[in-house]
């Protein structure tokens, strides 16, 4: 095991916020492994980078040689939303459970070593709860005690309803924390009112409280919201090489350095250092290959990483088109059709005004060649390669 | 059974509010029995009339050929208070819910007809309810529904803490009328939030909800105060027959006709026909002596209501004094003393102003006589007897 001060600033690398500082380097210099719990949603993974970083600072702890308790929140999953309202929040079958897991195993064993992961069900233990203990659990915090977490707060002033019920899952999540032991437990900054609800419980239980490590919610590719599939800015973690050296090189050079310190496994002291290298001039595209070459290693393997690497320089850096683009058939009425319409047509743009303004721009390219007049007709039974900005191509047939 | 109009009016009688009455009506004309639910403390009981003014509406459909069910709440009982805050109110043990639950039997069997009456406790479904499933039962409602209830709304807006699990109770009892598939419930007017909870969640469980009937709360011996044991305005069934004669011939004449309708097994028709009696003239004093009678004679005996009666003539009508007055044995320190401290030592009055004052009322009596002088001086070696009002006797022994 590494000194206290190397695994301090491991543990701290990236972290939002730890609660109680003391009291984990209290129980680091115990030197015996600390049990560190960490929640995830029962419902099918489908893992994005986001995701991840949770996952990492667990893989931290683990290379630190403390025991990771990955736990899956099978209990409520099972209940679904009992209200009703949530369609799409069905209760989950003990075999979509199991199911699920598996697949969590698969996915998150890219990052833990699972020989060395504890995978917990809360199920194990609520299911033996009774109703009278589930009062006597919800005995222990009050009405405005709940109120204050900032959703519950938002919606009771806005007269949006609450069921009661879900002030229960919050105390359901902190026994979790008694029934496992936990010494650390880490979440989402989102998490901070349900990770300290597991402090609460434990001194309530006469358990010395976990210490609460808060994660930081990862930007996605826009580097303005938090990542999220739904949002289009997420790199899945299966994602396609290309596809994820792609997105990985369109970040900012400022998102680089977040993207770096929450995703990167290599110390901070090599980070810093290519930090001074671009201060001192040094192009900060080569730092992003290298991010880019360690995640698609990490996900996929060394090989592929090269490769999508290679594929990367042919089409960006030597201006050449890609082996693998789509081919699309496109009529036109007239015989003949507007560059701006047939790129419109083609997906390549969403408006004409958008291709009017790429072309102005020196971003559209046939064949290779830039278009200089934005109302260049094509005619009926040619074939070209068109390419807009950086990474849009597709092989056009006009009929 | 008696017709509709008959059965309808004898359940109308000296009720708060019916809710809803049309679908009582309905259930009625099926000719079927109903189920009839009222719940009680697990506590030990030690019922005044307050309390009995209920039983005596389940008495009225047990007559009207319904089924009683007596339901104990022994679930939330055997929790106690969950927070440790009411130390008074310690979780009750499986053997004395049993005690209590005999305890009631013998004092509701005054009342109601036992061979008739369904004994519930509703620990007997609760115990087998899961967390999962309290945890569908919470969703049913919302915090917002919740806070609807007078005293939750009160103690929130006064930032009194109201703990989580006092949310789950209403949703336990609502509970109970599913299990229970009660028709009608019972419970005294501060019980109606309660009671509409089982209707909500029997239409939850897809059963017809019941009706609710709500009774009102007995005001005690001074006409203003809910009767209770802790104001000192209550009239216990265990009272002996002479103090139980003694406080309802205490109450105001407008408080017997509430008595009457709300404790007399006698028709309304008949407690017309005496109201009509004593608008021509009558003396309300006759009527609250039929009304002691009936009491008497219900929970002690016919001839102990005759005694008893017997007894209060002598008192306080003849101007007698009774057989079993207390002696107190009183040193002066003078050899004398007057008589308004002396009321003041013996506790007759509780002050020695209060004595002159009752002095002057003509209130006081030394043996039968009036005491005319307030500054009347006893001397040691007396022994008299004292009469403060028409119910305060002492015998005094001065030394």
């Amino acid at each position: 095991m590494p000194n206290l001060a190397d695994s301090l600033s491991l543990i701290q690398r990236g972290a939002e916020e730890i609660l109680i500082e003391a009291e984990l380097i209290k129980k680091l210099e115990t030197g015996k492994p600390l049990r560190i719990k960490a929640g995830f949603d029962p419902t099918a993974p489908d893992l994005h980078l986001g995701h991840t970083v949770l996952l990492n600072k667990l893989r931290q702890f683990q290379d630190l040689g403390h025991h990771v308790m990955f736990l899956i929140g099978d209990f409520t999953g099972m209940i679904g939303d009992p209200t009703g309202k949530n369609v799409t929040r069905k209760p989950l079958t003990r075999e979509q459970v199991a199911e699920n897991a598996k697949s969590y195993q698969t996915q998150i064993g890219q990052i833990l070593d699972l020989d060395k992961t504890e995978i917990c069900f809360n199920s194990t233990w609520m299911d033996k709860l009774s109703s009278a203990d589930l009062i006597q659990l919800a005995a222990t915090h009050t009405v405005a005690r709940m109120l204050e977490r900032d959703d519950f707060n938002k919606r009771y002033q806005t007269n949006q309803p609450i069921a009661i019920h879900e002030f229960l899952y919050p105390l359901v999540q902190g026994y979790d924390s008694v029934a496992m032991k936990a010494d650390v437990e880490l979440g989402g900054t989102d998490q901070k009112f349900n990770l300290l609800m597991g402090r609460e419980l434990q001194k309530h239980f006469g358990q010395a409280p976990q210490i609460i490590l808060t994660m930081p919610l990862l930007e996605g590719t826009d580097g303005v919201n938090k990542m999220s599939k739904s949002l289009g800015n997420s790199i899945g973690i299966a994602d396609i090489p290309d596809e994820m050296f792609g997105k990985l090189m369109s970040i900012s050079d400022d998102l680089m350095w977040r993207y770096l310190t929450l995703l990167s496994f290599r110390p901070m002291s090599e980070i810093e250092a290519w930090q001074a290298e671009v201060e001192a001039g040094a192009n900060p595209r080569d730092y992003k290959i290298k991010l880019a070459e360690e995640i698609i290693t990490r996900f996929h393997s060394a090989s592929a990483a090269k490769r999508a690497y290679e594929s990367f320089v042919t089409r960006f850096q030597k201006g050449g088109i890609p082996d693998d683009i789509k081919t699309l058939n496109i009529a036109t009425e007239a015989g003949n059709i507007g560059i701006a319409n047939l790129l419109k047509a083609a997906g390549l743009c969403n408006s004409t005004s958008e291709a009017i303004r790429m072309i102005k721009q020196n971003a559209v390219r046939i064949d290779g060649e830039k278009v200089a007049d934005s109302r260049q007709m094509l005619n009926a039974g040619s074939e070209h390669v068109y390419q807009v900005g950086k990474r849009k191509f597709a092989k056009i047939v006009l009929s």
